[in-house]
């Protein structure tokens, strides 16, 4: 995710840079072509030119909108899973009377689900933070981070029976748990579940159609400053466009993604100060970029 | 539901082929008369065709949106069944104790709730997961979803008597089934409630009747290239109809239909996996459609 | 509620008649005026008329968008009181050890709650399901359903006391009661608050006035085919104001009106099938409409 | 708040009147000094209006969606004081074993918020519920609703020692208290945090330019019948403007305000009627004004 | 925060003076060029610039209403750690049988809360509310608000033991630290989540890009008083564009930042006020600000 200004302009301006040289060539093209032969059956019309504009309002305005909704509940549901750990990490200590190795396999809960939602190998802090047997269990599954959770249901329950703590402690306990699963599971629906294709692909070709129709329309009217004006607007829309398509994929690898490894740092820190343990250091951003 | 974007294309573009042959006939249809027997009442201004274009947007914006969020909707529930599937899961082990057999009757509660969403038969996989008594109860009720959280519900109860568990631990356990209810209760809710009939008829008609009158509108400026001009913005707004009306039904067979039957595996994976017992494999997407 | 497409259309077009009819008379009053005793002053330019235009499109998607949520909203609500029903009904059962009675009573909760939404006399059958004590009690109170919830909690109460069941089990029963009190304050919030006066009848007036001065401003251009436009465009615009205004009142008694008799028969059904009770049969659907 | 239609019209035709007399005095003004003195400098084209247009468009629509969104979101928060203080009621009796003062105690809550939201007198009718000693506590405190629930907290804790009630069932009552405690520190807010300058005062001052600017645009096409025209236009786009103003204050005493009085006359009769006692009758509408 | 209107005026006004300075100066610049050394290359045509602003449009409405979003769910939060530290208060004494030191300990959250989201020196009236160790222990972490809910845990657990009090009891006390913790990481997540850069540099680019073109569009038909219509015009789109970014940093200190000070000190007052302790007064608006 970009947090600085200044980056984030040259980001945006290099992302910008193909589309905007290929339609100032497409411009300069047709422009040529009708002050220099010019053809008569070039001079479109307003009126099918404007419809199409309404028809492309529309599906950029439902799709961008419905991509920023996805992009912030990821971030939602992000910020869920960091505040049920902490909590986790209070419960622990104050309704089951402490059990530092608890804490730090929670910590590793973030970096495990991080993994799995961008589909990269497990981070090498998870062997740091759980016991050998945890880690083997875990990764045999199916569902790592499922598995830790349930894991750790079952490790809460011989704490339970040791410590012989009320049932209504350990109800609240695994109450935290079972909120975990919600935001993992919501998580993981994002994933899982792209923008239905009429919305990721539709915008996008109809986008692509209106630029190359764009600079027929306008020659009549700019002519030789025609690529100017054209690609200013052509331009404008390819980021309409294309601010969507960043959004949609909030968990891919892109310079807009969701600042995974920052919270997973974040949570780890917050588990393990109180037990007077040394965390990770927090990732340093890099070009306005946070990881 | 299409996850890969070439074969959505390929789906997309066999949607829009009918509509678009029919509309292109159309066009020329009207060039050829108001080209040869020029018709001057064909002739018409553009102003009532853009109020039209108004009402069209208006009716459009107000429907898509309302079907996305139904399919949102649909999907989110579907999350809400996955995760407290694999709650239930783990609490039967961590507060119950341990009971395989009550986590496998869990498993066959999805694969039950998508053969009555869909109006399909049962699948063949229930029977390998509920004892014979309770899958026999469970089909003589007129809701058998609602049959199984009663008899689950049951289950917990002698389970609670037989290893003498705390009250509050019960109480835990049984929201997760309370919770089930209600992701249950929203899913029916939407299959049962259409959109107002008002919604989901009225911007078909009215987009029919934008096309029709297209090219009489656009023939005048247009002439002999209208069929192209008029042809692609028509089925721009056809697109912008048939994908309202795809998401608005997210549970009939179709190839934007929610994967049901993938959630439905992936719970059964999370619920037998920590038992050690295999679950049935995922299914493969075929063409770039996952069931 | 509609729910076959073919029925809607019917029932539609009837609704639809009568504006369209008196529309058309307006259209041809103005255009012969028109053409016959050639009027200057009627004459009018298009921009006030797109003015007008721009602020009836803001009026007709605020209001529409807040009668469409209403509706949902309510929708929801009874699909709310639907899910904890049944969760009553598997919890008597579960959590209390059994109460025929109690899940018989709780059946007729929805039939109370439906008649004073619509202000009907109360079922007959609701005499069926409760005892007499109990019935009298309901009906002496202002609010019944309220009333009804506290009988049961009651109810409940000297359950626990009898079976010495535990505090929390208790709780949790009462949890289930607490979320039908919310959903039913919710319908009855919808029922007693009408949208905001300014949202409910500016906009049909606003309507109104618009389709009074549409024939002025596109006979000029249209000339004798006015009508055949103008009244195209009229009923559009009446039927957004429509869909809006049948939507903003989901109890009144209307071809839109949401199914509760449907939902309460629906609830009584899972309430009394797993006691081994016949329920009373799904009303059937008559010319489309579910009541 | 006003339920009547027919009174709904003649409210909103008395808030029009001012703005319609002033806005047709203005146009008459610009028409007689246009067509008599005519002013070539007064001819203004059509396209930095139709700018002002949009922008005013973006900036009433957010607003009064806004405004729209406080307005119901008020109203769903004294719902939920309705739901809990019933809830509390019930739970009083079927769980804490009945203690009909406290019902009573909490049938003063509403009428305390009630009078704190309008920055009002405390209603008479707070004196005869609440004891002398919990009236002067309560009054001596900033937040005295805040200190109600604070006392009732604390007679709820006398009640569970003396009759030895299970903590289970002590924290599921506070937990209603926990909810009353929610609902009113969200109407707090809404009413302790204006809608944001900018969004309050622009739309007005821009409604107020764009109707002073709105002849000089018309004159020239519509001539002498501007006036009508014009106003017609202004008066439209005025009452859009209030429509946002009138509900983003939803206490303030005005026609639209919510109906506090009758919501707490409600939850008094709900609490009171099951213990026997008669409650204070309902107000009456007065010029369909529920107060 | 800004509450009084006449204030509020004044401050909007200075902020717009820069821009409208400048935009009047270039708006002479080109009026000037164009009436006295008529560059034909200046007569700009209409198509080009509207669907300039329609983009602008779209990018201008989806910013804004996630500003405005991320500004009301910013008080919503802190809306909710109000409720949750008053209800603490009253659970410390209703469940646990009172304990000042701890609700004293809550009063000093707020303020705890309000100088790490707004990267300041914590506050002096923190260090007279909690005692040495605390003091030192919170301030010793990375995360001291959420070390102050460890702490708090902690404290609680110690007055569970010493007093003998009931697991369900600690576990209702315990859910409102985790219900803090919720809304505690939901205000990091807006401080720590800035708007995609997308939109919250575009518009700004866009809009400055629109204002500069904006003359030479409309000098053509408006002469001499161009500069008149289009700093309107221009000054509209700027602070449509500015009272977007004024909402989308709540936390930052503006004039339109949310008043994390008054928020804390009335939830001292709530919490210290039953105790009979007299908490620091209201801070004083000035100029119609809050702090």
């Amino acid at each position: 995710m970009i947090i600085k200004r200044r980056y984030g302009f040259s980001i945006l301006f290099r992302e910008i840079l193909p589309p905007l040289i290929i339609l100032t060539g497409w411009d300069c093209v047709v422009v040529i072509l009708f002050q220099i032969f010019h053809q008569e059956w070039m001079e479109q019309p307003a009126l099918p030119f404007s419809l199409m504009g309404s028809a492309l309002a529309i599906f950029l305005g439902i799709r961008n909108n419905a991509a920023y909704a996805r992009w912030w509940e990821g971030r939602t549901l992000w910020g869920s899973v960091t505040n049920n750990c902490r909590s986790f990490g209070r419960e622990v200590d104050s309704l089951l009377g402490g059990a530092p190795e608890l804490a730090r396999a929670m910590a590793a809960y973030p970096y495990i689900l991080k993994s799995s939602l961008s589909n990269n190998e497990p981070d090498a802090v998870i062997r740091t933070l759980l016991d050998e047997d945890t880690y083997s269990f875990v990764f045999s599954c199916g569902n790592p981070a499922n598995a830790l959770l349930y894991k750790l249901g079952q490790s809460v329950r011989h704490l339970v029976i040791e410590r012989n703590i009320d049932g209504a402690v350990h109800g609240t306990v695994d109450r935290i748990l079972s909120d975990l699963a919600n935001a993992q599971g919501g998580l993981e629906r994002i994933r899982n579940t792209p923008l239905p294709i009429q919305y990721s692909m539709l915008p996008n070709i109809v986008t692509h159609l209106f630029c190359i129709l764009l600079p027929l329309s306008a020659v009549q009217t700019l002519g030789w400053i025609t690529p100017l004006g054209s690609s200013i607007i052509g331009v404008l829309f390819q980021m309409l466009d294309r601010s969507g398509r960043n959004l949609q994929e909030p968990f891919r690898d892109s310079p807009h993604a969701l600042p995974m490894l920052t919270i997973s740092r974040t949570i780890e820190r917050d588990l393990l100060q109180p037990l007077g343990e040394t965390p990770h250091p927090m990732p340093t951003p890099r070009f306005g970029r946070v990881p």
